[in-house]
């Protein structure tokens, strides 16, 4: 099931997406959801065209987890090792916007990258969660674009601002809950011209690592979101650029870059 | 004044600190706040004593920025370099207990170590603070304890986990909201045994530094808590050890450190 957070006429629900299409195309439907997906919650049979409601972001998580350098070619480009941990930092809610929504350029930076990665939905509170029980916290996946200021975050020891300014955690279109996530090609474009593409067969590090990773320090709530490092092919956002993430089986990502005003 | 946060009873309230003496030796009086403490509130005149309560952490952040290698003594113990750029981090929500709540020792480390820190809770959502409007957005002031696993933070690059598990950001006992921040002693005891003493006047980025470094980047919304670096002294945190952060003008933040069960 593909369930959306959205607002329409002032009120904030969650959907179930339903139809066939893309947000851009039209053709889906959203069908309410009474109650919070994370548990029990019924559908009410009333529905929505979903290009009557303005998505937000499909969570609204008490952090985000992000995982640098997971994937060795994407490691390289930088000119990075592919570490003997997990690389692990935060991303604040302050930092989250949904498809649609606009990243603003941040006033800090003159080198702003895309970095599309398959974002983990956690849908239970969890902690020191054994590997053979990660598939029973996850509630979905979602594309996630962990954009970076990179010039701070090479000039900045620790990336709380090169990475977790404001809009620099796009999340969307929808939470996909039916998916194996092991092998799905994952893609950024900007204006339509590809620039990233990989598979998260890729990825150094599994979901289940990195689970267990996480959850032996810390507690992850429901709506959490891990995001899982991103593949080769980072490259420049200026002002005006569209860029959009693409998993497969999920869906796609839009977001407009704007200058901060 | 000093406005605490406490349940009692199965309620959790907010109150203002009323009368001398410490937590512990008790003579302290909690006046209930009738509604939330950022903005206009009342007194209610009901009144309990601090012993019959049990203090949470004084602010629900939404999130919490820390600083690194803010005091030049401190940086230089662990032999780094004063940094160019303030070292920003974040600490997740999930990390935040109060005073007399239980430091669990991570199972993933054996080098736990104290930094006593002068913490700021901010009082409206703000960001792009001009230097002089900075303190029209601190709403006070309390204890913290940047609790570190010493050894992960040195092993993994970025510090979600050293400095981000459950119970590793101890803030209390209250936020004083009257208090000129520029020159305080900071103390932290192990077992009644100075460990840490600095004064406030010695920090490298000051808190007006520190606002305008972080809102230039992302918003801070009530609540929320900027840990402004741990002067030098800092050292190992063994399971059984009681830990106390003294503020001159605030108080004394104290936690005991337990296996983690």
């Amino acid at each position: 099931m593909r369930i959306a957070r959205f607002s329409i006429d002032g009120n904030v629900a969650f959907g179930a997406v339903e139809g066939e299409g893309t947000v851009e195309s039209g053709g889906l439907v959203l069908d309410i959801i009474k109650g919070i997906p994370y548990t029990d919650f019924e559908l009410s049979g009333t529905k929505v065209p979903l290009s009557k409601v303005r998505l937000l972001p499909p969570v609204l998580p008490n952090k985000v987890v992000a995982i640098g350098r997971n994937y060795a070619e994407h490691a390289a480009e930088l000119g990075n090792e592919v570490p003997d941990v997990p690389v692990a930092f935060f991303k604040p809610t302050t930092s989250v916007i949904g498809s649609g929504d606009a990243i603003e350029y941040p006033s800090f930076s003159n080198e702003l990258h895309h970095e599309a990665e398959l974002a983990v939905v956690i849908g239970r509170m969890c902690r020191e969660v054994p590997r053979e029980r990660v598939k029973d916290v996850v509630f979905g996946y979602t594309c996630a674009n962990d954009v970076t200021a990179r010039d701070a975050q090479q000039r900045e020891k620790q990336w709380a601002r090169a990475k977790g300014f404001d809009t620099s955690c796009p999340l969307g279109p929808w939470v996909e809950t039916d998916l194996d996530p092991s092998d799905l090609a994952i893609q950024a474009t900007v204006n339509g011209e590809q620039r990233q593409l990989g598979r998260t067969s890729d990825m150094i590090r599994s979901i289940e690592d990195l689970v267990v990773h996480i959850t032996e320090a810390m507690t992850l709530l429901p709506g959490d979101v891990i995001l899982t490092g991103t593949p080769a092919g980072v490259g420049p956002l200026n002002v005006g650029d569209e860029v959009a993430v693409t998993i497969e089986g999920i869906g796609t990502l839009t977001n407009k870059v704007i200058k901060r005003g």
